[in-house]
C-alpha cells in the first residue's frame, strides 16, 4: 500500500484491467488542493493492510475488508433507493430505470464511505457488487444456543426486515472478469472522506452563472417557431429563464440520431441567433446512437462496436477516432454556433424497461472494451468528448447527462432520470453527494398544482434548476394537466400559480451568487454545494438515516415536502442554534420539530452565525450582470463568507483564478466587505 | 455437435466447468421413452451448426445463434412477469423476490424454446444472460435514410416500448466465468421441444395420489393442540384435506433451523401418528441454514461453506458428507416417523429485499463449488437430499421448495413464492410448464371473500392445491380479514363462504384421477400436466402471448378470474369446437368470446371428442381409497381417455409399472371400459 497524495493509498493487486477509471481518467489528481486541506485530521485507516484479504478465483478477484456492526456505509454513486448500505449489498452496474434496491443506477460508483473513518475507491468499469457487512464467517455465532424463544410477528416483512447483527462482518468486494484491481484507500471522517475523493478525481467543477439559473426543455413537439414564441413569453410575463433545451425533434431522426436539423428549424441558426441575443442559452436533446444518415456514419462505422442500437452506431469513445468525429462535429455544428450545451439522453443501459434497449455485455469495441466495461465507462467518456468541444472553444457548459460514474466531479454535466418519484428525487440530492456528482430533482408531470410548487421547491434547491415540459406545449403554471395543456384549455388558478411558480424562481435566482461561491469551496476543497447531512454532523446518530434534507451551499439546511406530505413534515435540526429563513423563530437543535409549510413554502433553515448573501433576482445571466446584494445576518457571533467573482462564463479562471471577495462580521460587529468586487453591488 | 438421443444434439466447446447441471445429475435421460415419442416430427435444427458462434473472452463464453424476427420464445424456467421474450433479456439468476421482469426468478432455467423448432440448454449453473434478439449486428440498418418523419407519440412508454424490428437478430448467450460449455439442442415443435427436454431431464414425476388432494399450512403460532384442534375440524365441517403443512415454529429454534421439536409440540409423535390415523399427511417447513443449536451442526461444519447466513451454517450439498447428514437427519428423525413432505424454503437468494440475506457469490465451498454456482444450484440439491430420505423408505413424497432450476422434472416438489399477484400466480402455472417445472399458486392473504374464491379456483386447477394460512389461525373461509381472524371474528357470510369453498375443493377432489393420469403422460412423454397454450397450437399466433389461460391434463382449458377482472373476461379459444364444463353451451374456436363467471365459478372448455372421467370427491385418500368414477362425454365423435392405477403412493412402479385402463368410445358409440380396474370403480 502506498500513500500516492495525502491521506489517499493505494493498493495493487496482480494485473490491473487496462479499462479502468483511473487507467483512461483525462482529468489529474488534484494533489496541491489535496495537501491544503484538514492538516489536522486522522490520517489513518482504521485496519491494518494486512486485514485486506484479496484473492483470485475463476469468477474473478474477491477482496474482504473487516467491518464493525456499528459502522454506518454511505456512497456508491446515484441511489434513488436508500442511503445508508449498512448490512446491505450493492451491485455497481448502470441501468436507466433501477426500480428495486439493488445499488443499480444511473450512476453507480465502485466508491464507498464509512462512518469508520475511511472510503475505499474499486477502480473498476466492472459490474462490481459490494456485501456491506452483510454476512459473518463461518462459526461466528456458534456460541448462540438459545432455542424455544417464541415467535412474536408473522408476516413476511417482519421475516425479511433488516437487522444489524451483532457478530464481526466483512465487507466483500466481488469484482469479476478482473485478474487483478487497484483499490485506492481515503482516511478521514465522511466529509473529509468525500472531499479527498472529489480532489482525487480532480476537484469539482466550477459551472458558467448561467448554469446556474432557470432550465427550462421545451415541448417535444415544437417547431422552430414555437420555441421562440415560448422565449418571448417567458420574457414578457418576467419569468426567470437561463436555458432553453430542445427536445429529439430538432434531429432529422432521432431514435437512432443525425445530428442535423430537420425540416421543423428550416432557420436553426437564425433561431439560435435570436435566443441568444435575447440572452437564451440553447441546449440540445441527443443521445450517441449514430442513424445511417447521419453525416459522420461512414467516418465513424469502423470506429463503433459489433451491435447496433436502435439501428444506429454504437460509437467507441474509448478510440482517439471516434472521440474526434463526434467532439469535432459538435464543436463547429453546434458549439461555434452558438449551443451553450447539450443533453447526453439513454447512455445508461436498460434491464428492466420492455425493449431492453442498449448493448449486450458483451459487445465487442475496437478498442478492446466489452459491452460490460462500456456500460460502466460510457456515461463518463461521453460526457468528455463533449466537454472537450466547448473546451477548445475556451468557455464553459453546463450541461445534462443520463449516466455518470467512477471520478465525475471534474465533468460539467448534472445527472436527471425518467423515473419520477419525488422523495426519491430529494434523495438523489443527498446520495449523488457522496461520490462526486450532481444531480438535479427535474419537475416534470404534475399531479396537481400543489405537486407543481412541491417539486418547483426542490428543484430550486438542488444543482440544476430544471423544468421539462418535454410532453406538453405550454408551461405546467398555466395547465398542469398533460391533456388540457395540449389543448390549451387553462387552469383556472393559472395566473395564481404563475405568480407563486414566478416567486420561487426568483428564489431560486436570488441564490445564485451564493450558490456559485459554494462550487469553488467544491472545485478547491472538494466539499459538494448540496450535500448530505451526515457530511455536516458525522457523530450525530440521528442523521445518519436522513434522506430527505440536506445542506445547500455553506450554511442552509433545505427540508423540502412533497405532495404526500400535505402541510407539514418533521425536520431534524442537529446540535446548535437554528434560524428560520423565511421567518425570525430560532430552535435550539439536537431535536425533531414539527414543521407547517403552505404549498407555495419550502422550510429552510440557517446555521448560527451565517452571513447569507442574497442577489437581487434578475430574469437572467448576462456578459454583464452584476448581482445586486443583500447580506442576511443569522446570530451575533463571528461571521464570514467569501463571494467568488470572475467572467462567469469562460474558462480563464483556469489561468487567472477566481477573486474571493470577503464579507465579515465581528462578534456583535457590523458586516464588512473587505474585497473590492465587479460583479457584485452591495446594498 | 453429437446427437446424443433422439432428437437431441449435445456440443462441446473448449473446458466445460466442473459443476453443472448434468455433470452433476442423478437422473438419467430417459433414453426409450426419447425413442418411443414423435416418430414423425422433423429432427432437423433451422439452423446450420456452423452458424453457432462460440468465443472465449476475459468475461467467460459467448455463444451467437441466428435469430428470425419471427420467432417466438418461450422457457427460462418460472417467469412471473412476461411469457414470451422474443427481444428481451433474461438473467438465469436465482432470486427470491424478482419484482421487475429481468428474467430473475424462484425458479429461471438456462433453457428457451423457439418457434422456429428448436430449443436450447445451456448446461451451467452460472448466472448466464441470454439477450434473446434484442440486438441488429453492426451495419445491418445502413441502408436506412428515412429522415424528417414526424414524431408521433411523447411519453416515455411509447419511447421504450417492445417493437419487433425487422433486421436478422442474434440470440447471445454471456456465460460469465465459464472457460467452455457444453449446449444442448432440442428438435421439434414447442411441445416436442419440451417434451424432449423433460425426458433428457429424466421424465415428468409421478406424485402420491394424496399429494393431488388439498394442502392447508396452518398458522404460524400453532402449538401442537392447535394443529390437532384443526385437523378435527375440518373432518366435522366435511372439508376435503389431506396435507397440513406446519410453519417455523416446530423447530426448537428458527431463522436459523435446528431441525428438533420445539417446546410448542411436547408431543410431537403422538400428534404425528393421530394426524396419520385421521388420514392427514404432514409436512413440516425448514430451510437449510442450520443453526448452532442443531444437533448435527458440529458434524456439519466442515462440509458447509465459507459465510454464516442468519448465523447457521450453509451445509454443501455437493459433499457427500453433508448430503449423507442432512438426509439420513430427516430419514430418521422424521420420515420413518410418519412425516410425509416438507417445504424447503428460502434456499433461493435475496437481492432486492431489504434483509439481502443469504450466502454471498463469492463463497466458498468444500466440495469446490462458489456461492454464484451454489445459489442456481441448491435448489435442486436440497430437493434431491430431502427425496433421496423418502427413496430410502421406498416411499413417494411430494413437497414444497422455493428455488429449483435446470433438469428439475423428476424431483418430486412445487414451488411456490411470497410473491402474491394472483395474475403473476396464474402466469407462472403457464411458463413454469415450459421448463419441467410444477407451480403452486398458494391462497394466502386475501383481499375479500371474492378474492377467496378466485384464488382458490385458481390453485385447484394447478399442480399442487395449497392453501397457505400461516398468518391465520382459522381458515380463510370464516374470515378473510386478517386481524379480525386473529382475534376469531367471524365474518358475516362465513357459513356461505364455507359452503362455496367446499363445493371448489370437492370440485378438485373430483378431478384428481384425470389429473393423476396426465401425471403419468408427463413421466413417461414428458407432457406437463398444466401446460401453456402454446404447447397445443403453436401455429395459432394468438396463443403466443396467451399468459392467462392454459391446459390442465389432456383436454380441459383453464380460465381464470381474478378479482381485478370481476365477473367476466375474454377468452380465446383455438381452433375446433369447443364445450362449456359446466354449462352445455359449444362454440366454434379460433375466436375470442366474452365469458361470464359468478365469483364461485371457474371457466372450464373441453376439447370436443374428450372423455373426462370424474370421481366423486372424496374427503381425503386413503390406501384403500377407490374412486367412484363417472366418465363425462363431449362431442359424438372417436374418443379415449386412460386412466391409471397403482398403490399411488411407493416407489413400486419403478418395478411394475403403472396399469392403464383404457376407457374408449367409437363414433357415435356408447363409452366402454376396455381394462379391468381396482382403485376405479365406473358408474
Amino acid at each position: 500500500m502506498k500513500e500516492i497524495a495525502k491521506g489517499i493509498w493505494k493498493l495493487t493487486y496482480q494485473t490491473p484491467e487496462k479499462f479502468t477509471p483511473c487507467s483512461m481518467r483525462k482529468s489529474k489528481i488534484a494533489v496541491e488542493e489535496l495537501e491544503k486541506i484538514d492538516l489536522e485530521v486522522c490520517q489513518k485507516l482504521p485496519f491494518e493492510e494486512k486485514e485486506i484479504i484479496l484473492k483470485t478465483t475463476k469468477r474473478g478477484v474477491t477482496v474482504s475488508i473487516p467491518m464493525q456492526t456499528e459502522e454506518d456505509i454511505y456512497g456508491f454513486g446515484l441511489q434513488l433507493k436508500s442511503i445508508n448500505y449498512a448490512g446491505r449489498k450493492r451491485h455497481i452496474k448502470v441501468n436507466s430505470d433501477p426500480t428495486v434496491d439493488t445499488g443499480e443506477s444511473h450512476a453507480p460508483v465502485p466508491f464507498y464511505i464509512s462512518t469508520a473513518g475511511y472510503g475505499v475507491f474499486v477502480d473498476t468499469y466492472r459490474y462490481a457488487t459490494f456485501y456491506m457487512g452483510t454476512n459473518s464467517k463461518k462459526g461466528a455465532s456458534s456460541s448462540k444456543k438459545e432455542v424455544n424463544q417464541p415467535h412474536k410477528e408473522f408476516s413476511e416483512s417482519a421475516l425479511y426486515s433488516l437487522k444489524r447483527a451483532k457478530e464481526q462482518r466483512t465487507v466483500i468486494i466481488d469484482i469479476q472478469g478482473a485478474e487483478g484491481v487497484e483499490l485506492y484507500f481515503f482516511a478521514g471522517t465522511v466529509k473529509q472522506v468525500v472531499q479527498r475523493y472529489n480532489l482525487f478525481s480532480g476537484g469539482g467543477i466550477i459551472p458558467p452563472m448561467w448554469g446556474l439559473g432557470i432550465w427550462y426543455r421545451v415541448y417535444g413537439g415544437s417547431k422552430e417557431e414555437d420555441v421562440k414564441k415560448l422565449a418571448e413569453q417567458f420574457r414578457e410575463e418576467q419569468i426567470p429563464m437561463d436555458v432553453l433545451g430542445i427536445e429529439p425533434g430538432w434531429h432529422s431522426h432521432s431514435y437512432s440520431c443525425t445530428y442535423e436539423w430537420s425540416s421543423l428549424f428550416p432557420n436553426a441558426q437564425d433561431m439560435i441567433d435570436s435566443l441568444n441575443q435575447n440572452g437564451y442559452h440553447v441546449n440540445l436533446w441527443e443521445h450517441m446512437f449514430v442513424y445511417p444518415a447521419a453525416p459522420f456514419y461512414q467516418k465513424l462505422k469502423d470506429y463503433s462496436g459489433e451491435y447496433e442500437v436502435w439501428n444506429g452506431l454504437v460509437p467507441d469513445f474509448a478510440t482517439k477516432e471516434a472521440r474526434e468525429i463526434f467532439s469535432d462535429w459538435h464543436r463547429v455544428q453546434f458549439v461555434e454556433k452558438g449551443i451553450a450545451g447539450f443533453k447526453l439522453d439513454e447512455c445508461d443501459n436498460s434491464d428492466f424497461n420492455p425493449s431492453n434497449w442498449s448493448f449486450p455485455d458483451t459487445a465487442e469495441f475496437p478498442s478492446g472494451m466489452d459491452g460490460e466495461q462500456m456500460h460502466n465507462a460510457v456515461g463518463i467518456l461521453y460526457q468528455e468528448v463533449i466537454a472537450e468541444a466547448f473546451e477548445k472553444q475556451g468557455i464553459r457548459t453546463l450541461s445534462q447527462v443520463r449516466s455518470s460514474g467512477a471520478l465525475a466531479s471534474s465533468q460539467p454535466f448534472v445527472l436527471y432520470s425518467d423515473l419520477y418519484n419525488h422523495k426519491e428525487f430529494i434523495r438523489g440530492i443527498v446520495t449523488s453527494s457522496f461520490s462526486g456528482l450532481l444531480w438535479s430533482p427535474e419537475v416534470r408531470d404534475c399531479v396537481n398544482e400543489t405537486d407543481l410548487l412541491r417539486r418547483i421547491e426542490t428543484v430550486i434547491f438542488s444543482p440544476l434548476a430544471l423544468l421539462n415540459a418535454w410532453r406538453i406545449p405550454n408551461p405546467p403554471w398555466k395547465q398542469v394537466d398533460i391533456n388540457k395543456n395540449l389543448e390549451n384549455i387553462w387552469m383556472e388558478k393559472q395566473e395564481y400559480y404563475t405568480k407563486q411558480c414566478r416567486k420561487l424562481l426568483e428564489l431560486r435566482m436570488s441564490f445564485l451568487p451564493y450558490l456559485y461561491s459554494a462550487f469553488i469551496e467544491y472545485q478547491r476543497k472538494g466539499i459538494p454545494p448540496v450535500r448530505a447531512m451526515v457530511m455536516e454532523y458525522p457523530d450525530d446518530l440521528e442523521v445518519r438515516t436522513i434522506d430527505d434534507q440536506y445542506f445547500f451551499g455553506k450554511d442552509i439546511l433545505v427540508c423540502p415536502l412533497t405532495l404526500e406530505d400535505g402541510m407539514s413534515r418533521k425536520v431534524y435540526l442537529p446540535e446548535g442554534k437554528w434560524h428560520e429563513f423565511f421567518g425570525t423563530a430560532v430552535y435550539e437543535g439536537k431535536a425533531w420539530i414539527e414543521v407547517s409549510a403552505k404549498e407555495e413554502e419550502i422550510p429552510l433553515f440557517v446555521r448560527e452565525n451565517a452571513l447569507i448573501p442574497l442577489a437581487k433576482p434578475v430574469l437572467h445571466i448576462t456578459k454583464e450582470t452584476v448581482f445586486e446584494i443583500t447580506v442576511l445576518q443569522f446570530g451575533s457571533g463571528e461571521a464570514e463568507f467569501i463571494l467568488y467573482e470572475d467572467d462567469f462564463e469562460t474558462l480563464e479562471y483556469k489561468q487567472t483564478g477566481v477573486k474571493g471577495i470577503r464579507i465579515y462580521r465581528k462578534e456583535n460587529g457590523v458586516v464588512e466587505i473587505l474585497d473590492k468586487a465587479e460583479r457584485y453591488r452591495f446594498l
